[in-house]
């Protein structure tokens, strides 16, 4: 008789629906089952093994998903410490802090009439709606926030931890930036100018000359200074975009200047976006281990799939954790108060 | 003060993350986010209206779905009656006749190397592997079987019935074919000649022949005649490909000989390819009103999501209905047996 | 000095825009860019070197290729003999029927009103639309040729040639269809059933019971035989589907009974779908190997591409080769008139 | 007789393959086929009318366009203003800055093994290669050059503008930066902490303290006011991300502040990301109609396809208009070289 073959080991197992199963129940039966669906339970597997180990995870944010109903996950994430540090888009942010203010997004459509929209002074994100009056008034409210601050440059880690805790003060409604600055836990967002927040920025300083400096690059200091001072680290990415390479470029940058850091031990990627048109978004973790940017015995998986899908059931799935996990988690303790931030009592 | 916009009315509801949400619980949740999440919600809602009102549903399905592990899901589809005719490439049901006799596909890698693979004799399709001397026997299996028959034409209908029929004998096993075969659910194979199924039948012809032959042209007109006789359809496609347009074309040409009909009442799809490149796979379900393949007041959605991630969770939130919208749904009985099948004990 | 990197041998060249470079200027330079531009332009080289060599050439195509647009590149690549053996969908070859009866499709647009659409009797794919009264009549003039010929069941080979047969008695303009008949090259259509050529073949059996049989399965023993006979074969696709299969299916159900054959020496395949979902038409060359559809020292490229793009291009690049390239081509000699056909004098 | 639908007015002309068509001969015909080749067709004819209008042309560039060898066609559109203003990420300018100082991207493999690449000190971007060595050296470059600047922020503009010119004095080599510094066109880089640039400048400043700074929100300011002073732009976007946003964010911030802002007038967008998943990436022009991005009567197109192929077909074609075309333009005038800009003589 034949010997069976090293390729053909574990087979797999379909999938069977039963009545009730919860999230972390469809999940386990997903891991053998094949593609995308096998992809996000490794996913689960994976994040879960970071919550068991001694690494900074990194959470990368990109694409519509505060404006599209995830930004109470995401919050969650943050303040049960399921993540230790927030990379970001600013309209992320800014639609987070649209919500945490008492506006809202809308049910819309896609097949809207734009022109129509435009007259009524509605904006569109694909079948979701707002109100552009809120969002000039949101404009305001951050400008004149920042005109308020005494005028010097901010990294946009200390701005936003700033702006959390205003909006905390003046709301005490979860989201992800007062959950981020009640749980201590730091944003980055390289790219804040291509953003409503951005826009507000540039207000204040029409405001207020002096006002309105941000210091990006004070960010890659401190976001490679976050890696060198505790060099196992993870990273969880949700849409590509410039969150997505500002954590892989600040382990990079951080091994430039450290023998102990050598790319991130653990790897989970939600994107939609794919690898062969070459661009970030969508390149593969493979790829990212020829920059060192990733180790090359990373745990690792790539979901192609929409975080509107996945998000929820992963998340889901990952809230049934044994509450332990979390608390004997060796997360970092960081501060952010201060124009210099600290992590586990080093200066960054 | 200003009144609000008739666009701003249904606030977007971010997912909130609770303990042990169910599939059903998380699918309610995502009836108030956006993009494809919310498109799965929709899904979820359309088939319950399925279920509660009187029409004939067809399911469709295209991609590896068997191969990767979601065969049980449609066999549970089919025998709690969910659907009540199936149209399906030739390779989902190979690959399931395949683990009904006992054999499988295992869990491999997109990054293995094929040449090695070709040399020891497994096949791949991404990250799944299989024996090629399985499919050998299977092939072998499918073509004595065809040879047995009486030499005559059949209809994928007809001999997929067959078929099934000597599967459930040979094996009492569970899985698309043999739930169809028990539960009276046609299956229609329209490209049957590209898969495996038209391999191992185009064997049989060179051990007997005569064998082997299959009338697809009579697919068109009993799949027409179906509508015909119960003009009120609903229409879930799982990756597009032929099964998607044979539903489709099915309503059109029942429209040709009959007033009654006029498109599909309700249709799902959850498909990965795009409308903007033309192909039928990816177009719309708005497109399909032009063609008259749905009604324009029609309730619909299309899920832009892999199969492997969309189908587990929305069909465990189905399980999760009552029991008795099952039992009381106003299904069609069909017999299947003889050369022609009734519906509603009404010859086609 | 460091030894340069066995991996940096030759450097991108930066493409260099100049007035007037004609279509295989373009492509040349495109081959030391990067991403699907330098894919594109290896599909130039790797189709140029099959023409050089003595390989049977499959040109496979799937999408609304003939609706939109290129039924006539594909009538040239046949005319020409760049290719010696179409498989298609059924409604590539209706289309084109369509234009060759003199009939067209029209420029519309993506953003039209179905449902008013539907009222007037438009059929849209995409952004084009047609005049359904118009398909229906040629539905019925397809039933009218079906009726008429001696009912017996005919593979889809014979079948299309016959049916190019008369549409260019009839219209005497180049086409797919006409072409094909005129240039003796066959063509296979497995999933014919699935287009509105079945549903003219269903409404012959209407008309005239006995006729409308098509033998799908002697076109999976024919399509077989054909590479049996002559070995060396290669394989051009565009857009995957059930073309794509039955081509590679065609030289794994040859390699069962000649131990000649060991899959395809070139392939070429223009996608748009990608792999990750598991589909059949998004598959890599590489699985492809696995399967030995594909020798595994072939030269291959897959280009990621909507062919309305790329085809165009290519083949006003592959028109400036040396005429003689083709008149020396060793090309297989066909003949098609029969119940039987012919490669090279020997019958299939 | 009934009257022809006004839906149905042009026919799709099948494109007509000839010898030796150039790339404006090739568009020009695929003006009337359907699908992404007509979009593309459609970009160039809306390019050439922007050419004739007066317009401010915004370009913005995403993806690895520069690694992947169409960094020349960049500088080209510059040199000859066909645009005159460049929004880009930062990794587009240092890879164009990494060939300019003479250093290559290879020709790679998208199947390479990472971690031997990465053991070997090779940078992988989908299929193409370059040595880390020599990005480190760009890196220490940049710092170089960074650190001497005087000590202060600096808009991307401004920094941007300075390293062009010493780029252009130590290499007197054409390139992105060197053309846009000679032509006096800006380019803004709202992302550039998220790049390698990003790095070398946060390697300024740990040489120099009180280098190194960048100030991000004067861009904001700058690229608006670009707009107040001449509010008729056009937009031509190439693959999404941050340029994409900033370009539109631009004209809605202007509007702000100015009445005779109402968005751009033409838009053209070559990307490969999809609306549905909600990102701003992929989004439609038509939404962006509904922001005030692009006013409503605007001429615009989208098309998905790769740059690498449709760059070079779409650029080659534009070479082909009479030259008289670009010189009778009517183009802004800038100057660059001091802290604050002009445009047409007016201050920013």
């Amino acid at each position: 008789m034949k010997k069976p073959s090293r390729f053909l080991q574990t087979p797999i197992e379909p999938f069977a629906v039963d009545h009730g199963l919860t999230a972390d129940e469809i999940l386990s039966r997903m891991e053998r089952i094949s593609f995308q669906g096998r992809n996000l339970a490794i996913a689960r597997r994976i994040w879960r093994k970071m919550l068991d180990d001694d690494v900074t995870i990194f959470l990368g944010m990109a694409g519509a998903l505060s404006a599209g109903g995830l930004r109470l996950i995401v919050a969650r994430l943050i303040a049960d410490r399921y993540v230790d540090c927030l990379v970001s888009t600013g309209a992320n942010l800014y639609h987070d802090l649209h919500e945490t203010r008492g506006k809202h997004h809308y049910l819309g459509s896609a097949q809207a009439d734009d022109a129509m929209l435009a007259q009524e002074g509605i904006d569109r994100v694909y079948d979701t709606f707002a109100s552009e009056d809120e969002f000039i008034d949101n404009d305001s409210w951050i400008a004149e926030f920042a005109a308020s601050l005494e005028p010097r440059p901010y990294t946009t880690r200390e701005f936003l931890y700033l702006l959390g805790g205003h909006l905390w003060t003046t709301t005490e409604r979860d989201g992800i930036l007062t959950s981020a600055y009640r749980a201590n836990v730091p944003i980055f967002c390289p790219a804040i100018a291509d953003s409503s927040i951005g826009m507000g920025l540039s207000q204040a300083r029409q405001k207020v000359p002096g006002t309105g400096y941000i210091d990006i690059i004070g960010d890659v200091v401190e976001s490679a200074n976050v890696i060198i001072r505790r060099p196992r680290t993870a990273s969880v990415v949700l849409g590509g975009g410039t969150p997505k390479n500002f954590i892989n470029q600040a382990s990079v940058q951080a091994e430039f200047f450290s023998d102990d850091v050598s790319g991130h031990r653990y790897a989970v990627q939600i994107v939609t976006d794919v690898p062969h048109f070459g661009g970030a978004s969508g390149s593969s973790l493979e790829e990212a281990q020829s920059w060192g940017k990733l180790a090359t015995d990373s745990d690792r998986v790539s979901v192609q799939a929409d975080a509107t899908i996945a998000l929820p059931l992963l998340v889901s799935a990952l809230a049934e954790v044994d509450p332990h996990v979390l608390t004997r988690r060796r997360k970092p303790v960081l501060t952010l108060a201060y124009r210099i931030m600290t992590i586990d009592e080093q200066t960054i």
